[in-house]
């Protein structure tokens, strides 16, 4: 395996962790300082639509995001777990890694109830910082169009 | 980790991203010129019934059925996303790679809805062709003996 | 990719395999002779309640169930395919390994219906016996609390 997958995969794993652990204060550490996150479906992205259903460009904003989110109460009803394949690699120099991953997340309610959130793919730009991957632009491509209100939660 | 089961997970990370990205028109390449693929049951598979729900022992046949699918415009209704588990390897030589590989695979309907397809198993026999592997074989041996009309769509 | 990952991954992947071709008389072997076993959900985890809804300490006890399994006929009349994340190395030294690895299992009845039967993480110890590693422990804390009565099986 190359060694690149390796590391991605090694990141991949470890956001997914942060999240489904509930550990939201640190899931804005993943990304550079400045960055993009957003959130869209495959039908807006094919079409090239700017518009996401959530977009960030900087850490501050993903950080006021989990601060709504613990406010709002909202992330302790359910909980996550993802589901990641092998990251694609794009491309690679010393300084960048652009990938592609598709994931799988199921939602288990408080009630107990599992069910499949959403299934899509990550189209991620990786500054490498000498090992210690984080993300500059994640752009989450939903399969789904179909949203549910409490999409303010990360994926 | 072992070469050959990065070399099978990357092949089939391929596939999987060729079908959910809708280029169906590729996915004949993933085949040797002469090839068999078949999709069939765990149950009819485990009593060593030859017939399969589909079956194709070409490169040829393969294009066809891609060619039908898109005349029907059927693929154009909903998506996949293939979750695939790590190659099992069962034998090796220099030429030919054997192995069995677990897959999950989720449909996006049109109108947003997202279930569990299909899950089971690829049966599979590589052509390693000095790197650049292709099935001479793949037998899909789907759990459920249940099959959505649909099943005319590459799995 | 680390060594240890790639060995992890191996040793889970055989796990699996082993539980979805229903060849549960192999099941213990993958665990130590003295060893504990114990399904509980993340609920009683985090709230560090001792009791699981399946416990056993030895591998014999485990051979017990699958014998009880057997006697009553349960296995038969359903499926298990498992999904697992990569493995996440918490420890490791000469002798033991500690890791966290995700699951998800889709459960497949006789009349062809699959569901979500449960996600959840294994909490794992493994000794490494010289590169055939057996589990001294394992934990398997699920998502739900809401827990079928089938699951007297193992996960």
């Amino acid at each position: 395996m190359n060694d690149v997958v390796g590391l991605i995969s090694h990141v991949q794993n470890a956001y997914a962790r942060c999240i489904d652990s509930g550990r939201l204060e640190v899931w804005p550490d993943f990304f550079e300082e400045s960055c993009t996150y957003k959130i869209t479906t495959a039908d807006n992205f094919a079409q090239g639509l700017e518009a996401g259903v959530i977009f960030a460009n900087s850490r501050g904003m993903l950080l006021d995001r989990v601060a709504s989110l613990r406010e709002a109460n909202i992330y302790e009803r359910h909980m996550y777990r993802h589901f990641l394949g092998q990251p694609w690699i794009v491309s690679e120099d010393a300084g960048e890694v652009r990938s592609e991953t598709s994931f799988f997340v199921a939602r288990i309610m408080r009630d107990g109830t599992t069910d499949v959130y959403a299934t899509g793919r990550y189209i991620d730009a990786w500054r490498l910082n000498g090992g210690a991957p984080r993300l500059r632009e994640r752009i989450v491509v939903c399969d789904s169009s179909r949203f549910d209100t409490l999409l303010a939660l990360p994926l």
